[in-house]
């Protein structure tokens, strides 16, 4: 069973002093993959995030995904923390959100800078903040998901050789 | 007021041995966006570039765009000497003004290395050297530029705080 | 004419027990072209996939494709690999051929890490394991290389300086 990680990067949520509903959407987003799900575990812009990530990554999670920090605000640095502590980088993943957020008529999701890519055996992935994208990008992501994981993992490819 | 500067990357019109039309094109589309407009300053491939990029960041520019240099010819070097001076890069830029050649039948808009980020407070876009292209882009730049100014300078989201 | 190299990153078609269908259709496509083409070269996975560039660069091949490798397993470095090789990334490629996958009802497309580039006057890109993926691939690139090729050369652009 695919376990995941959900974190929330807000530092107005981390302060209490915004509702989480991104973060809301997440967990219950990857539940119904039928996913085991922890989180949301909420933290603020910068480097707190940099401890999450790193604490998923070692707790041995599949699939970390996080909703915010992705933007061109002066605190939006998600995108900077995670590269650091990914190993490669699955640029296809931002790729496919922000055109899929154009085609939705979103046309600011291509500032989204969020990136994606594994650390180990660990598929992580950055979203934008807020429900409706957190929602979106998981439709783009429900084919491949279970098989990133799969493939992460090392288990075999059956007959062809792709990707 | 967003402040722009455009800047013309060209060898053969900053020799005078050609008419700098792209340069010309976007400084008219940028104005019909009602913002203040310096340029075209025309410089030569290479180093000039970045003499051009640094003056404009520290005259604090809300906007650079740069035209030409950006394919791989051995001379274009635009997007080297640009990717140097961005903080952050944001990819989604030159992956949505691709796309755009490639759905209005130009394929070769994939060969396009153009980057796109922030510098401080100054968001930095190259695009390639035709005044058609130019056009092109500034239509797929019209509805995210002024969010992008306004993030830059670390305005407050309204609602949601997305991206 | 355009001289082109075929390499088949596969460490069990290096070892002879998987038949090279990716190369086979590499080199065929290439051909239909009317590309003077040698390989497909067949290596296994890492390392001697490095060898087989360098050599490739040294001996003036105007185009290198290489097919396999390109994904998450914990054995693909292709696009690691040729990375390091490449003087100047060519970033529309692989999001082109991602993007081309994904509208063929192809999701797992996205996850290919393959990369494009330039290293000296070579042209270098990586594509996915399997046959359909090198079909497809070849039909998206069909209208670029001749001019990629050409920029590459240093031949003079007609008209207007585009891109």
């Amino acid at each position: 069973m695919t376990r995941a990680l959900a974190i929330t990067v807000s530092t107005r949520a981390a302060a209490g002093t915004r509702t989480d509903l991104s973060g809301a959407a997440l967990v219950a987003g990857l539940r119904a993959f039928d996913f085991e799900v922890d989180g949301p575990l909420v933290v603020a812009d910068g480097e707190p995030v940099d401890a999450a990530l790193r604490a998923g990554i070692q707790q041995g999670y599949d699939l970390i995904i996080s909703t915010g920090g992705t933007g061109i605000s002066p605190t939006d640095a998600t995108p900077e923390i995670t590269t650091r502590l990914i190993e490669r980088l699955l640029p296809g993943i931002p790729e496919a959100l922000r055109a899929d957020g154009v085609k939705r008529g979103i046309p600011t999701a291509l500032l989204s800078r969020g990136v994606a890519g594994t650390a180990g055996q660990t598929l992580i992935i950055n979203l934008p903040g807020s429900p409706g994208a957190v929602r979106d990008a998981l439709e783009v992501l429900a084919p491949i998901l279970g098989h990133a994981v799969d493939q992460l993992s090392g288990a075999d490819h059956q007959g062809a050789d792709q990707p």
